[in-house]
């Protein structure tokens, strides 16, 4: 039986186990990302955040921090806009970091940190980008709808419906289609959204993989540059509240560049029992 | 910010946030009981479990544990089959009680509990008994099946499928209806059987309130004793074995009597922090 360290968090519901791993040394596999994010025979949350010296990673910074984000699924992936909130967050109530601005390391680069003085994080998302892609999203009861492609690093669809009611309605219990297939031959994580006022819009999205979640950072700021180029917005910077089922965030737009800033909560620190012993490692390995 | 410390564990992925509260301190209200259970803002769990001594409950005996049973949405209830073998293997671990064999009061009385060699452990669950209500419950498809009621301290409907392939096909993302309406002015839960072999079957359960759960213990009670009238079983004690989504357990039936065996693992131990300050109660209380 092996015991490690955890704690959990949260950005808009979006939740994480947090293991710090200062030096590289918790031998966290796929097996162990899959216990650990199981809502019934683990901990459970929607990935896990690994907190380890970017000088441990790849030979980085040694005064950076890596966060090594995996998927609830055990899966690899380079950023997580609602995780690395929460990941600064640990790092400043742990004292792991001192000041309110920061760098963190992750596999889609350096992102560039503040943490605001009401507590709310906010990133710099790097590029966002409208593929000019038009498909048409097809939801559950086959109502269908038409969504423009956008590119944060990761592809979405997103699709207006039209107002905060069909939105509540919407079944996304199963994936939505689309057309053209070959529009996203690697899958696209699908937002849909009502307008509620100016610069403010409401949104539900189905991931790519996880089904719909009640947060998708990158989801929020592909919801924000739809929405603007949908209002006929202009390239001056502009600034959007984003409402997910699980909270609310902004968004500013500005040169194809995106903020994202929300909240992030650490809920609970612990020790968890990881079943199974120890994997030895082989000469065969 | 209050913190509280809390275990979390599972019987069959039934899955519980345990509160050692030995003096009945603790001030658990819904709203707590909400957060904590809380799957993405809390901790997470189908039910909390609070660990008190019955004495100060309601004058018991000072050395028996009372399980203060509450669901997900604050509410309370009276037994949890899982919940029971969790709480066992909670004063057990702890040290909170000696030897292998105890009793633990709840609202529906004082449960006899033997934790057995190999770690599961064994309850005395009352009495089980059909009820004759014959009723047709539709799953979301629009598919109906006759089934038959069984009282386990609440109701139930069980329903026979023909195999596991339809099991695993049923569309239980949305509540189950029945007529006649009447049979179940309370509401139902409702469990889909596949018979395995002999004494052998695999359930699925739509829980009152609940919706899909991986596991219901007076479920696979009231499994077992439909499967064993179905089968034209006599009144002699046979024992059945019932797979659940999230593992198996046996059912003993024997004089009217059930007994529920299963597995109880506790995953993990922290500290939580609570939202909000603390409530003051007031004179208007």
């Amino acid at each position: 039986m092996r015991r490690w360290s955890f704690a959990k968090g949260h950005g808009t519901e979006n939740d994480f186990v947090i293991l710090l791993d200062r030096d590289g040394v918790l031998d966290l596999g796929e097996e162990e990302v899959r216990f650990l994010c199981d809502r019934h025979a683990g901990v459970g949350g929607d990935g896990v955040l690994r907190v380890v010296l970017a000088s441990h990673v790849d030979g980085g910074d040694p005064h950076t921090w890596f966060m090594d984000y995996r998927n609830a699924d055990g899966s690899i992936a380079e950023m997580c806009g609602n995780g690395i909130r929460v990941f600064a967050r640990y790092l400043l109530d742990e004292g792991l970091v001192s000041g309110h601005e920061l760098e963190i390391a992750t596999r889609a680069g350096i992102k560039p940190i503040a943490v605001l003085p009401d507590g709310s994080v906010r990133v710099g998302m790097g590029e966002v980008r409208l593929t000019g892609e038009a498909v048409e999203v097809t939801v559950a009861d086959g109502r269908a709808y038409d969504a423009v492609g956008v590119d944060v690093g990761n592809p979405h669809a997103v699709a207006f419906v039209a107002d905060p009611a069909e939105l509540a309605a919407l079944p996304l219990w199963t994936a939505p289609s689309w057309t053209p297939a070959e529009a996203f031959p690697a899958g696209v994580n699908a937002e849909f959204v009502a307008v509620l006022g100016e610069r403010h819009v409401a949104m539900r999205v189905y991931e790519r993989g996880s089904g719909e979640t009640r947060s998708c950072g990158t989801g929020t700021v592909a919801v924000a540059a739809a929405t603007h180029a949908r209002l006929g917005g202009s390239s001056e910077p502009a600034q959007y509240r984003v409402d997910v089922p699980g909270g609310s965030v902004e968004v500013e737009l500005g040169e194809g560049q995106a903020w994202l800033t929300g909240p992030a909560v650490i809920v609970a620190h612990g020790e968890v029992a990881l079943p199974g012993g120890r994997r030895h490692r082989t000469l065969e390995d």
